[in-house]
């Protein structure tokens, strides 16, 4: 069969032996799979990658000498089920999984492994007990887009709401957009939500933003502080002491860009006692003012993942029209596709979520 | 009077004038002002400190130019009032309060200021509305430790304390005292505490510590795993997925050291989901590895000060003997004695809390 594979630092398409389901697995046959933001990071930082896994107890890391296929945004058709398999699905359903396959070993990445095939292959392995059917009618697509919604959907319910915060989301990339997504659905407004493209501007809006700032014209804080303000009520109720402080409500901050330096621009901005939650996932090593920190007493989440009951419930959503997924979906592209897309998803005004559709 | 005075860079025993209370304002004499690590960083750090009174809104920055007297640590004795005062208190009572003043311009904070005088002086200015009387008996020395140990019970106030989680404080001196003996109040067992010196473990058992552990012998996130382990119905009611995490309880860390790469450090040595708690103040640009953070889902919360309240508290658990101050106060030194006092203190086998006591 055919599959895009991170092969010497680079992504090639080229043929693999056909998968073969073990005990309590699926032969699956991948209709539609994202790329993520953590691949092309992976791709740049495989090293740091593999060092990383060891954090990961149970986790066997990559071997970068030996080929691997990325791809954990899946959604998938089952073609033929491994032995001990209770085949409650016909073949033919389509089907979601997370990224996991449970082993022997215990639960194994999909997507970043040797052992484990990702969704930019023309077949994959899932495991029996993690499917999740595709209700029926949801384009494959679309249900693709579980998992990145996942992580905004657990990014918001790490981020401990109390009702009285005013989110500012930094970066509209697909994160960001999940985080907005999720944020709608929490009834927090109003939505600020910051990002240099337009494009990217606009589909925060669609999917629940707000407001939208431009960084390049104005402070994304600023424009936070100015429909953050208390109302009479709740200055009033405030301790003498703090009457001197800007009257504001508290600050809830997500982080979706990633990039050294931006948790510390953060810090810059960021008004006093800010929780801020770090969605964003930046590989390399970052400087920091602990300062600017303890001076506001900020609170840094830093996140990942989803638990399978936010994965599960994103599924739900998407299917059943509560997030407008469709709209992050900006080009299709075969196996051959799948390199010049890492680069296309270079420039956020042309695109914001590639799929790969193994069959094409 | 007499003053500890710092100038240009140094700390130099001098004459200044008698300060005059001006309205709200009282004209007391220092009996006790504690040498706080914040002082000895302030001394290295002065420049740094200045740029960042630029987060505290209303607050003038020290000209480094004039002379600075610090001591923010201080139990006085009322000596005359200015005008507007309501002079509930008699001359000759002792009084705490926190260090600021209030001004026209907003409160101001003594000690890190050009213009109030910190504890380092025979005489200083206090507000009239933030006087703390003294409870009788209690020695002017252990008041003095009340803003020490307000420190440590805000720091486990915000660290939003559940009940099950298992404390680890990285750093014995006077903060990590301080944190460990608001744990104890909190009922928190067992508390694990690592410092290097053996008087400062003995002083973290005194004041409430169950375990403690010199890193130079063991490494403390293994001590604090082995006893932080799940009962056997808490392993019962993980979810299945989370069955093969290590089981143990939640991880409650408390940065009291303050200096670059100590936050690193923490983030390799804590286990998944730990909620870290910085109360060591770190002047200077920090290195961190996000990705730890992200992989393990960490928490950090940066904090300061304390509230009025907790101030308050602070006196009274003293004075109720609750907290064990007295085990803290190492040596009393007069105005001549402060600058051999700051480098005393770089000894931990020797000292915790120096006592100024500018009428010896």
């Amino acid at each position: 069969m055919r599959a895009a594979i991170f092969r010497n630092g680079e992504i090639v398409a080229d043929s693999l032996p056909e998968p073969s389901p073990a005990a309590g697995q699926v032969l699956v046959r991948t209709l539609a799979c994202g790329i993520c933001g953590s691949d092309l990071h992976a791709r740049k930082h495989a090293h740091r990658m593999v060092e990383l896994s060891r954090h990961f107890p149970g986790r066997k890391p990559m071997d970068l000498a030996r080929d691997v296929v990325f791809g954990h945004e899946f959604a998938c058709e089952i073609l033929d089920y491994g032995p001990a398999t209770q085949r409650r699905l016909k073949p033919g359903t389509r089907v979601c999984s997370l990224p996991a396959l449970l082993t022997p070993e215990g639960p194994q990445g999909i997507g970043y492994s040797n052992d484990n095939l990702g969704g930019y292959a023309e077949r994959m392995l899932l495991s029996e007990a993690l499917l999740l059917e595709v209700p029926n009618g949801l384009a494959a697509e679309h249900a693709a887009l579980t998992e990145p919604l996942a992580v905004g959907i657990h990014a918001v319910a790490k981020a401990g709401i109390r009702g009285d915060e005013v989110p500012l989301v930094i970066g509209c990339g697909p994160v960001g957009l999940a985080v907005i997504a999720a944020l709608r659905l929490r009834g927090l407004h109003p939505i600020v939500a910051a990002d240099y493209s337009p494009a990217r501007r606009a589909l925060a809006r669609r999917l629940g933003a707000d407001i939208v700032v431009d960084p390049a014209r104005s402070q994304p804080y600023a424009t936070w502080a100015e429909h953050a303000a208390m109302s009479a009520e709740q200055k009033a109720a405030r301790p003498p002491l703090q009457a001197l402080l800007p009257a504001l409500k508290p600050a809830l901050i997500f982080e979706c860009v990633g990039i050294p330096g931006l948790l510390q621009q953060v810090f810059e901005g960021a008004p006093r006692d800010a929780r801020i939650v770090v969605v964003g996932v930046c590989m390399e090593t970052d400087r920091c003012e602990p300062m600017l920190g303890i001076v506001k007493e900020l609170n840094v989440q830093y996140v990942l993942g989803y638990t399978p009951e936010e994965f599960a419930a994103s599924l739900r959503l998407i299917a059943e029209g509560e997030v407008e997924a469709s709209a992050l979906v900006t080009a299709r592209v075969g196996i051959d596709g799948v390199a010049q897309a890492f680069s296309d998803l270079a420039n956020p005004e042309a695109h914001t979520k590639i799929i790969v559709e193994p069959w094409r």
